[in-house]
């Protein structure tokens, strides 16, 4: 693991790292923030993954998250979208939800996205194992996310509900088994056996969920992908047919862009820091 | 004038627009956020001016202001750096430190610049002016800036007292009459008699100021241009020289980057907000 910059922020640190992962056969890239309580006792961790086209920076730069994490003594792991580097496949037609930047948090079984595209494994188990052994964190764990990794966020904790406090969400693709970004996607990477992707279609968890872990969804109004790729009736619907007590919030006029999750960040930091006390 | 880009943002509106700069003879960008408070009344406004290599997005996306003007009920306006475009000439050898990104805030007297570089003229009356009559501001003024900016926002504030408010600045190159990146801009902006540089040196500006604007500079311990281009203490001693009741706050541990601004803009715009109140 080698640190590649340190900026002090709000008393804490801003901190990005790569390191060599064995779960996607490639080196990573990393964010984390470590706030100032972290300088003298163990934190809880907030995992916060992005979506489409992001890298581990999109939330470290534009969100405004480190100001709350700060006074709350939360540390945020961001971690980048997907494998990268030489020998690491992408979509021929480069387009931009589907190979690079844009792992969906699965593990392909496809060739040839099966050697590297492993994310799930990489941020349930590889990643928290470093993060747990290099920075003074607990192991108390809430998930977060943002579209793709809204997705990523919902179907992680809730197939891991003994590894996370709460899950949170702003405008996640809630239902990718009936939608061109999860059809695309979970097609190439797990095969045409629609029985695999269940797994991973955050609808399908909450309908059959055993566990209920507090989730809180905040979805834009004026976001440009909402009816056909997001889908949060579909979360919804699921919800009320498993009796799963989810906090879906529709916020009027707000679109799909980082001015949208920096308006509602602090909200979801307060809502995990509840949990991450209790545990 | 022509809307680039609007997003909602604190129960605000983040908007980009495009116009025709007559000071600078060609098309010009600016970012500005308008609280919630504008919808229904006028509000007082801050121009923030952003340092070398910038545009006007930087600061929009990655100084997390929104949050507070939207409680304060402040205007931010964010220029761009320099003009740009198809006939505006950049430094010949593509450096960082001048030409397009490198405005310096001043009317440029020599050839080839003289043509396009007059981002004195533009920030202090021609933005000023199109905001006034196209947005709900009122005529009360503040402003800020970082580094270059830092440098304009000082220096247009005391050229022009009865303009606004108040001043702040984070990392402004404070005696840019002797610096590398003040020499060069300076010099070739403005020609090699520095008898016409004066005007545009924040220290000697304080030390001759006949009326004092009140002002805060935040400068970070650990930014990599302190010594060399920034000299706070320079500031310091015209201050003390002239009796100017500076508050200069050097901060253990920041550097240059914007997760310092993050850190601190609410003070500032807490700040900013007493005398916009006041006026």
């Amino acid at each position: 693991m080698e640190k590649i910059s340190e900026y002090k922020c709000f008393g804490g640190r801003q901190l990005q790292y790569t390191h060599r992962s064995e779960s996607l056969s490639c080196d990573m890239r990393f964010g984390i923030y470590l706030p100032p309580q972290a300088e003298i006792q163990n934190v809880p961790v907030l995992y916060w993954l992005s979506g489409l086209t992001c890298t581990d920076e999109n939330f470290t730069q534009k969100a405004g998250a480190q100001r709350v994490a700060a006074e709350l003594g939360i540390a945020i792991v961001m971690p980048d979208t997907s494998p990268r580097g030489d020998g690491v496949p992408d979509d021929e037609n480069g387009t931009y939800d589907f190979g690079l930047g844009a792992g969906f948090y699965v593990n392909a079984t496809e060739a040839p996205w099966s050697d590297h595209y492993r994310m799930y494994d990489y941020t349930v188990k590889e990643l928290p194992e470093l993060i747990e052994a290099e920075f003074p964190v607990t192991e108390m764990r809430a998930i977060s996310g943002h579209s793709m990794g809204g997705h990523g966020a919902i179907t992680i904790g809730l197939n891991n509900p003994e590894r996370y406090t709460s899950i949170s969400a702003f405008s996640p693709i809630c239902h990718p088994m009936d939608c061109p970004w999860g059809e695309k996607a979970l097609g190439n990477y797990l095969g045409s056996d629609r029985t695999t992707w269940a797994k991973h279609d955050a609808s399908e968890l909450v309908r059959h969920a055993e566990k209920q872990l507090p989730l809180l969804v905040d979805q834009g109004l004026a976001d440009n992908f909402l009816v056909e790729q997001l889908k949060p009736e579909t979360l919804e619907a699921a919800a009320a047919e498993s009796g799963y007590a989810l906090t879906l919030r529709r916020q009027e006029g707000y679109d799909h862009s980082y001015f949208f999750i920096a308006s509602f960040i602090e909200e979801h930091l307060r809502f995990h820091a509840k949990y991450l006390a209790d545990k």
